[in-house]
């Protein structure tokens, strides 16, 4: 949490911060900046110290929502340094860079640069500004790392705001049940009463608007994926497919907060009507893996033990998986989980190699999402919660949704 | 446009484009992978070539729908990578980097690298990738200003999505106006027929929900701001502030399509049930300028001579703007305008700037919005549409919408 961070600072030798880029759709700069509406800013956080924002004049009443000490960038006037940089506006650029750096304290040691923005143009000024800091060391993956260190353990406002979008998620998958559940079954196909088929596409533009309407965005998309789609693990299915009966569909919904906050994650597999056996034996075959982690998720347990555990698991009920072949396409093939909040997907990671050190510390929130894919059989399954390691040593679900296969359908 | 590609690439010197990072929200990936969902990617664009594109083995379907030459990244087993890496996560993803450029073709000359990542630890791994490559030269900039002069002039095609997005656009701006007018005012607040005030957060909540409804996504949030808020140009609005009658309100709105693709810009400036005469006398500059801009606009215009025609027109009304002092935060205080496209900012840019050279080329869309900012007297107004450069010559409006200052409420 965010009181972590100059320990995490010293951790990775870093003397200060240098975040860039918008504050919406940007964790590193959200973090600090919270819900302001910033197109471009900078943010300097010298270890130690209080971070320090500029702003584009343009945005100060937005800047002042941040409620960080801050700087008016018409105080440091575009057109001087380009005059200075004799019309280089990448030097000119770096030049600003280091004067903002200067106003907040740094001039030497170890800098972390990093932001989400346009790679390219970040690149070329970032080298400018290494020229003119010559005996300063930048280093961008440390800033990344430490920031993703320090966002890895949640505050309880934190929690409270993953919670609320927990319950908007968990609301949204309330309606689309009740919406599937109100139609009913013809030939193989879920119809409404107009005899029209439901396409998938319909089913993603109510779940579009429910997110709105309940205050939340949907940046990465949904994936609704029936069938051969649902066998494959990021298929997002196909907008004009007519839903059909007791076919797995996999419905993974991960929206954020309007404006680009925390994220929720969180994932079901349905069957509409009935299940037919195979449907029913994959999906109990992964809500029992599913249920014996939940089970054995300790304080402190290492990730990867618990990949590993659950590559054991499947491969004890006979199913191939990523740990005994990295290339497999069939079975279990992804990780456990992943950490998340202003990212979908942030540390800790679950990831089986001995190089993962990650724990499952207490403050830390994690999905736990078990599944097994079959493309060719039409096959695939995946269950999965977002859980919260709690002070306390408890884990908990923070917006819990019945695990149930079956949609029943009307006649 | 797109076919113009390998003329920029030659322009910048550049012999092939590296674009990393997801194919949503990330325009340099977007242009090529169009509506695929794929969360991190790779593409190589050999100068003369076709574009290249790795990704992930859970996202092959999603690959599949850029129809795009396309490798799987299990054949680049991440585990060899680590283990010639002895460990070193960063020279393992720069090696796959250099393996994948070679299987497209690169092994030599200068290489363009761009996407929208998190910077930090794209700026090691690229900084790895020149240290394996050291006869190649990389440049970001390049990189970065080759596509967007490739993106400025847009097809057929382009326009045609981007007209939808404007009558989207349009039509919540209409629903807006709709239900602001259905409501009555009362001790100079607009109330509803429970009494309690409309408040700005319930107007963009009903926002967020008709984009979402009709298939728009909204990223970058919406400016509804009144009175002085109104009169800072990005401030966004306050959600828990009532609307007032007789107040300025500028409502700014900039959505995509969903999944992260074309952008309209769109604004207007209202006052409920009356205009006092100075905020009347305001919004007639603003218009005066806004019409007599639009008559002016001619094919291959520089868009510097505008952005000074602009600051003419405003100081003879007399108004202070920012070609006189560049720190002005009152008057007419930001560009005519900007490009836009899968970017709600992007060439051409209306600096007033010698430097800038940027021509109404035909094939651009640009916004024009002038706009005069009087915060301490509580006024705003600005009006803005987005507007296409036709081949023919012409340039046309890709949304009409009334200009009117005054939304009539009920008694």
């Amino acid at each position: 949490m965010k009181t972590d961070l100059d320990a995490f600072l010293e951790a990775h030798r870093l003397d200060a911060l240098l975040v860039f880029g918008p504050a919406r759709h940007n964790p590193a700069m959200t973090y600090f900046t919270g819900g302001a509406h910033l197109t471009s800013a900078l943010l300097v956080k010298p270890r130690g110290g209080q971070p320090v924002l500029f702003y584009n004049p343009m945005e100060r009443d937005e800047a002042a929502k941040a409620g960080l000490t801050a700087y008016n960038l018409a105080e440091f006037p575009w057109s001087r340094y380009l005059q200075e940089a004799r019309g280089d506006e990448n030097l000119a650029q770096a030049m600003r860079l280091k004067a903002a750096l200067e106003t907040a304290g740094f001039t030497r040691g170890r800098l972390g640069v990093t932001g989400r923005v346009d790679f390219g143009p970040w690149h070329s000024t970032v080298q400018a500004l290494q020229a003119l800091l010559p005996d300063v060391e930048l280093d961008g993956r440390a800033a990344h790392q430490a920031l993703l260190d320090t966002r890895r353990t949640k505050t309880e406002d934190e929690i409270a705001r993953m919670r609320h979008m927990g319950h908007i998620t968990t609301e949204v998958v309330g309606r689309v049940a009740d919406f599937l559940t109100s139609q009913r079954g013809k030939d193989g196909l879920l119809v409404k009463s107009d005899g029209q088929p439901v396409t998938i596409g319909e089913v993603k533009g109510l779940i579009n608007r429910w997110l709105a309407e309940l205050g939340a965005e949907n940046p990465e998309g949904t994936i609704f994926a029936q069938g051969r789609d649902a066998g494959v693990p990021h298929s997002t299915g196909r907008d004009d497919e007519a839903l059909r009966l007791g076919t797995m569909i996999v419905f993974d919904i991960f929206p954020c907060e309007a404006g680009g906050g925390y994220f929720y994650d969180f994932t079901r597999t349905w069957c509409l009507g009935y299940a037919p056996d195979e449907a029913q034996a994959l999906y109990e075959d992964v809500l029992t893996v599913y249920r014996q982690i939940m089970s054995e998720l300790t304080p402190n347990g290492l990730c990867r033990d618990l990949q590993r555990r659950t590559c054991e698991l499947f491969e004890a009920q006979g199913h191939p998986t990523s740990c005994r072949d990295a290339k497999a396409q069939q079975g279990y093939v992804h990780s456990l989980g992943h950490g998340l909040g202003l990212d979908v997907h942030e540390a800790p990671w679950f990831r089986a190699h001995e190089s993962n050190t990650d724990r499952l510390e207490p403050g830390v929130v994690v999905t736990i999402e078990p599944g097994l894919y079959y493309p060719e059989r039409g096959l695939g399954c995946r269950l999965e919660d977002t859980v919260w390691a709690r002070p306390n040593g408890s884990f908990e679900v923070l917006a819990a949704f019945s695990h149930d296969l079956v949609l029943p359908v009307k006649g």
